[in-house]
């Protein structure tokens, strides 16, 4: 019985409304947004700016800097960019949910904060990009870039922000105890996996 | 239903046993050594030969070349080194397979060989260096060199293998429709839930 469920995913391979369904299928909390705000509340960053930030490797976003000498939060942060602040504040965050249990925790390096603990299933979710495409448009409409290039950009912030981190390499198999190809599996199945998994002995 | 199950894997990881186990539940074929010995007669190289060029890419094994020039078939291998070659041999053997279908294949590239196909589960194992380490000496034995260094060497020479002849990156989640860690979740669960893909729809 795993009593914490990490999903990482490539966007727009409809891990995030697999974790949704897990967690809905299992009665577990169910955290990104949510925990994305409870993260604002305990830092006063306005919630745009941290979802942002979530995103965005330190040293590579020069707007975090100039934020943070113009606007930042002085006293709190102890000379860390803000990129670096809010890593740690995520990741105790992170850890007293993990506390309580229960839960589905979607991305924030949630995989590796956890990694010392023995309850915790770690999934990631992609898809080849023609379907990944298909379903950001579907989902999100049509914006000026192409989809494949939206998709390119998300993916590479995310594999940014998660080697930065971690020190691990986003998307090798061997950060995950399951990976899923949604597109090829099918999103039902993808939960259905996942949920048995969860509860098995 | 799919027809073809390739299975790529960490030395030690169990994948083999896992792909075994699965063939004998679908009362599917299964080709590793069987494979290359299939190869062997095709090409008239020794089996022994043949098994240690799967695992070599071409350029990194001089001994290949020394081999190729001084007792190489002449004629049959068209100026190609002897890997390339029978990358060749191999990958054809390995769609006649795929053409007679109900099989299970592990390694030799299959996963990336058979792509076009949408008849074919391709899965990878893995399994924690600590978990691997202890497998293999309980199955293999110990020897002069430490098992971490086995492990090591051998991931290697797949790797090298792998990316020299796919293009790919051995051990990406995405060149898989699913990855399982052995170690973290059973040999049995991985059977059990490969079957199911398997047999699904």
């Amino acid at each position: 019985m795993k009593k914490i469920i990490t999903v990482s995913r490539q966007f727009g391979s409809g891990g995030r409304s697999i974790a949704k369904a897990v967690a809905a299928k299992l009665g577990y909390d169910y955290y990104d947004e949510a925990l994305v705000n409870e993260v604002a509340e305990k830092t006063g960053f306005a919630p745009n700016f941290i979802k942002e930030q979530g995103e965005y490797a330190p040293n590579k976003n020069r707007f975090a800097y100039a934020f943070s000498s113009s606007v930042g939060v002085p006293g709190i942060m102890n000379g860390l960019s803000p990129s670096d602040y809010l890593w740690g504040v995520q990741r105790d965050v992170i850890l007293s949910i993990a506390e309580k249990g229960n839960c589905v925790i979607v991305g924030r390096c949630a995989d590796s904060i956890l990694s010392d603990r023995d309850d915790v299933l770690n999934v990631f979710v992609y898809a080849d990009k023609a379907y990944r495409a298909d379903r950001i448009v579907r989902l999100y409409g049509e914006t000026d870039k192409a989809p494949e290039k939206r998709l390119d950009e998300k993916d590479k912030k995310r594999k940014v922000n998660y080697n930065h981190f971690t020190g691990g390499e986003w998307g090798r198999a061997e950060n995950y105890h399951i990976s899923l190809n949604s597109g090829a599996l099918g999103e039902e199945t993808c939960v259905e996996i996942i949920t048995k998994l969860a509860t098995e002995k």
